[in-house]
């Protein structure tokens, strides 16, 4: 497998990104195509990474800041690792895109420059969060923020394949995210979705709730991507206010600061549980290439995770299964 | 003020419903109408609150169970403690109605019953949730799955006479729940009410996104029916799951045992913060009365907090104030 790491993106970069993907090629073994500035990639390659013919450097100039228009960042900055990133796999030369940079031009880019599976409309970015069981997907959780149902459908085929092929779940568990778990319960989206996603053929156990999520009620969340990101940056905001919360009562007296001290590492572990809010990279579903957003705070064993992503992708032919089942959507409905 | 409280609804029906009232009647003054079966109310009341003038008994001889269909239950049990309550409103022999019933029935009943506020198509539940500052409306948590950017205008105008009047907030900060902070975020739902909230005279604040409302980013924060409900499942979700993670941390071994019971108070009084995850009762704003809908798990406390608020939002004339608004808006409309 070729896969081409955006070396410029995220807060760690470059070094975090660059000893990560490295780390991954002598885990799990691929053909590395790091884009960025060469002198900044040579910075931090040691001598023999340098004669590892399994290290290529593809040289980018530019770097698209978090902060900029997404779509204007990808159409002006044609030398950034970003785009250059992109156009690897558009024109064939790799198989995957890692990138922990903005994730506006992740998507617009992916977009734009690689383009969609014939019949996706709607590309979904589907992070993983961690729950007591294991991890649950969530499609969309943000990419589009008006979806139809046709995309919701899809949104459960794809995730599927995703959480079985790559995470190895045995018939993965698809919900329907809403505000109810009766079928007459929901808006008008949820109610068309609700009979395409029964009918596909996937694990579906209908409609879940917000609050079952991390408790596990199923291993992928459909939503739109309003919905969708409603949920995942509540998550987020609800462990950092009780972390908050628990420091002041830690630290409010010698007897608490003890405790406290007592308690320290499980409390650590549970901050590193949900401080990243998402497991691994999330992957850009419906794209026509394997293209993985890892979390912009990524450190260097979150890259090697999302390059490990990448490389089952491929080495499991995901993209072939996906086409082919959303090809299979397609027919069914011009047969109905 | 005359108020009706439903005495069957909720889990600790109903001796802490009556108990939370006539604690309120004593600390807020009030004429209470207690809803329900005769007898058992009488079990609950002292004797010297039997003859209090201020503590009448209105007779219900059934009961709406939190599982049945809310539309057929309010149809069809025409005596029970829930249809007799929001009968009183409408027949103008009360001023507001409590009750810790179904959801479900409260907001179908409330809609059937006592009607809707001329101009309000949409009336919207709308609780507070705890935040680190103080609390946040969240309106609309669920009462309406669709939405459209006139029902989010009149949620904004509304929850803002509710935080001022009721909470006793100085220009209360009006947030439109976003997936960014960008006016050119969103779906077609909110970029089409940004707009509209912004021509009506609230502090509005802009597009505030979900991991910000627990930071108190906002005092009112205006969203879709679907969206709210997603928000406020998650915040208890998140928080069960976190609790139920330290709760295995804290009981690991002899050392973080030790540890759990320095920190128990502290650890007690976060967990009783998010444990009910609202504050006080949820109005039912757009409704033509005062309808508080109190949490099924309430205890006596609670419905005290109930009551009062039902007695804050009709000493100041919340009601008049709101439709003189919702009036101005229609008239604002049609000079468009």
């Amino acid at each position: 497998m070729r896969i081409a790491v955006d070396v410029m993106g995220g807060d760690n970069a470059p070094k975090a990104i660059i000893d990560g993907s490295i780390l991954a090629l002598k885990e799990y073994g691929a053909e590395l195509y790091l884009v960025g500035p060469e002198e900044e990639i040579l910075k931090y390659l040691k001598e023999e990474d340098k004669r590892n013919p399994n290290i290529n450097i593809v040289k980018a100039s530019e770097i698209i800041r978090a902060d900029e228009a997404p779509v204007n960042a990808i159409k002006h900055k044609k030398d950034s690792s970003m785009v250059i990133g992109l156009k690897l796999v558009k024109d064939g030369q790799c198989d995957g895109f890692v990138s922990a940079g903005s994730t506006g031009a992740f998507l617009a880019g992916s977009l734009l420059k690689v383009g969609r599976i014939k019949g996706v409309d709607r590309p979904a970015l589907s992070p993983l969060i961690p729950t007591i069981r294991r991890s649950c997907m969530i499609i969309d959780a943000g990419a589009n923020a008006d979806s139809k149902p046709k995309n919701l459908q899809q949104y459960s085929v794809m995730g599927s394949i995703y959480m079985e092929k790559v995470m190895g779940i045995d018939k993965p568990r698809i919900g329907l995210l809403n505000i109810g778990t009766e079928e007459s319960k929901g808006n008008e989206l949820i109610k068309g979705s609700f009979p395409l996603i029964n009918s596909t053929g996937v694990n579906f156990v209908g409609n879940v709730e917000a609050r079952d999520i991390l408790s596990g009620v199923c291993d992928v969340c459909v939503c739109d991507g309003f919905a969708g990101n409603v949920l995942l940056k509540t998550v987020e905001g609800t462990a950092m206010t009780l972390f908050r919360l628990l420091k002041e009562e830690f630290t409010k007296n010698g007897r608490t600061k003890l405790g406290a001290m007592l308690l320290k590492d499980g409390i650590k572990n549970i901050k590193k549980r949900f401080d990243y809010t998402e497991v691994g990279g999330a992957p850009f579903m419906g794209i026509d290439g394997i293209m993985i957003k890892a979390h912009g705070s990524s450190d260097a064993n979150a890259i090697k995770n999302a390059v490990r992503q990448a490389k089952i992708f491929h080495d499991n032919r995901c993209l072939d299964i996906i086409k082919n089942e959303i090809d299979k959507l397609g027919v069914e409905r011009t047969d109905e």
